[in-house]
């Protein structure tokens, strides 16, 4: 059995850091019904890249879940989901902070009808604080959360990592805290309110950054892809014109390292005796480890490296991580599938458990696809007729007009 | 109350990726036991910055928790750890794979003394697959999971991110992990095996890059700052010199900035008609906006998009982060103090919840420095001095020793 099997999610999330937070929690087991807002629910099923009217963007981060049309601006629809709540786990959310409020959805609201539920909300900011309001996306807060500064060429200009880190970086840490609120109340029958933003969680995965600028006053700036305590630290190229990132922190790793490269006379060098040493003259070290290396070959570079179990890297692109063995072996792709048989290959789940066989196959749902099957625990069908049968036509109208104007 | 009050950790991880992981839980609430292989410990107690022989760098992730000498090569000491097992909830451990074997601790055995034990391994690599041997730091695995290779100048060279992405999203996912399990173990009274490395973690991060590529078949190059998907995304210089990342990504939000920079015939440019339009002409609409903004201050843009709702942030470095009016509301500095008084100021922890008070304070534990407390609960005084007197001793002066070395 998987270890979240049993609990519901009310998932009022879209985009990336709330979907990739319910996305683990699915993985997991918890049931998560996608609440979407008709006609065009979540707006990445809108983006690229899209194959027969369904998008990649959308599918890597709602597989295994089922989509609901709620439109909370209709009172029998807000009804409905607040009958929701009464059996449901959790609600997580992501809207800008403030938004549910306006539809009367807040957590005193919340836990009189449940007072097991735990109510998630992720947001740039957060819900408090002189930037609550602000509005937020990746990349700005990159910016503003100081990652930006810290990433780039040695003396160069600021670089956004070119994964959403800040999303999903706060996805990760809002699972975290919704888990943590989950066995909580398990436990006491009391849910919690958790509030989690995107800066707080880059400050926190900036970590030692912090706090060591704020111990030595020295402020941090990119230093290309070396680290600043140990050297030699980084990418270089090799005589097949292939990069290996290399990491040598100890004095005996740096001794191994100078034995492949046929230099054993830098261990004696004073500039590069230590390992406190090394890093600051990296300036003096690295044009010579440049200069060695261009004389090996990128394949024996790493078969020496391995025999001496040092660490490296090869740089590779998006492609030949897919193709790579261990990315194989560790069922991290997987096929993403619709109704209609249109398949993606997709990210699978990270979390290797006992207990827990890996999945390949994963069920994607279109624009409000199970509504009917899900709330036909919460009214009887003629109501449900009443409500629906008009809001899923629109859905399913406005998203086909959408598709084609992208064509 | 804490969510995870009554929660035992024993945790022997070090360096990033593990101790991180256990951070979020101490914060949460749990007992944090770390087990430091006497006499250094965990190898972060010597490295950047470090302020009466104590590091900035061990403090950020290791404040709150204990810490317990513990050599497993040591029967004693081992046999310690093993009744320590019977009464905690996880073991968490950041080893390369088959370390902790070597010294007969495997699932199978802690589950013998207790089957409600969760026991999560973190690691570069995992712990199956060809690559599980693999040693890794978090520079290599940036550039072998291919995230390096997403980040970087506009056709330029692969980047690092500058905070350490491949330890930290480990961790948290890590963290995802042992929670489940646990909330898990809480109903079924049988805990799990949970196993999650940087590379896996990495490519859910990566995400829609990944699954994007396979559906077009388009490897994804270094874009500089800028998505991919919407278009002005990056940042830019304005008139006092200054950056600012803006993130435009509707039509109408285009008309609104088109406004503030005075120039609304943009808007009906046949190539920056639509939000698909202006992705694919970035290198046509760019230097427009370079040149608008160049006509206008850095505070005026704020101003202006802040007034229309548009997203944008500064390019703030870590000194303007740690003096960040939000960061302050949100308690996101704390300290972390040690028992003579030497204080670092650190990342708090980024989950907000009810019932959770922002914590303001932390103890902070030298290498062993609750050896006896802790252990008093599984073995006699006597008994414990016999084991310990002498491996704490050395502990203290082999770390005096290094640190004077340092200077």
């Amino acid at each position: 059995m998987k270890p979240l099997e049993g609990i519901k999610i009310l998932d009022f999330t879209q985009f990336l850091a709330g979907p990739l937070s319910t996305l683990l929690l699915s993985d997991l087991g918890a049931e998560v019904i996608k609440l979407e807002n008709p006609p065009l629910g979540d707006g990445t099923r809108y983006i690229t890249t899209i194959i027969n009217e369904k998008s990649s963007n959308y599918t890597t981060r709602n597989r295994g879940k089922k989509s609901v049309a709620m439109n909370l601006k209709d009172e029998k629809q807000r009804k409905l989901f607040l009958k929701m709540v009464k059996t449901a786990d959790a609600v997580v959310e992501n809207f800008k902070p403030g938004t549910l409020e306006k539809y009367g959805i807040t957590y005193d609201i919340l836990k009189e009808i449940n007072p097991r539920i735990v109510f998630t909300s992720i947001s740039g900011y957060g819900q408090t604080g002189p930037y609550r309001a602000h509005a937020a996306y990746d990349g700005a807060v990159q910016a503003e959360a100081g990652i930006m500064s810290i990433t780039g060429d040695l003396d160069g200009t600021p670089v956004r990592c070119g994964a959403a880190i800040a999303d999903t970086t706060a996805g990760l840490v809002a699972c975290i805290g919704t888990l943590s609120a989950l066995y909580d109340a398990q436990k006491t029958g009391v849910g919690r309110r958790v509030d989690v933003s995107m800066m707080d969680s880059i400050v926190a995965i900036m970590e030692n950054l912090v706090s060591s600028y704020i111990a030595s006053g020295g402020v941090p700036v990119p230093l290309g892809n070396r680290m600043w305590t140990a050297s030699p630290f980084r990418d270089f190229v090799c005589k097949d014109g292939k990069s290996v990132y290399i990491g040598i922190s100890t004095d005996s790793q740096f001794a191994s390292f100078c034995e492949i490269v046929g230099h054993p006379e830098w261990t004696k060098d004073p500039r590069f005796l230590t390992n406190e040493l090394r890093p600051k003259n990296f300036r003096e070290l690295e044009p010579l480890v440049e200069e060695a290396l261009l004389q090996i070959g990128s394949d024996t570079l790493c078969e020496e490296m391995e025999k001496r179990k040092l660490v490296y890297g090869r740089i590779n692109n998006v492609a030949q991580v897919v193709d790579h063995p261990q990315i194989a072996a560790r069922n991290m792709i997987v096929n993403a599938v619709y109704p209609d048989g249109t398949a993606f290959k997709v990210p699978g789940n990270p979390i290797k458990m006992s207990g827990l066989e890996d999945e390949t196959d994963y069920s994607t749902s279109v624009m409000g696809a199970d509504t009917f099957k899900v709330l036909a625990n919460y009214a009887d069908e003629t109501a449900l007729h009443e409500i629906y049968d008009q809001v899923l036509a629109d859905c399913s109208a406005a998203s086909k007009k959408l598709y084609n104007i992208d064509k």
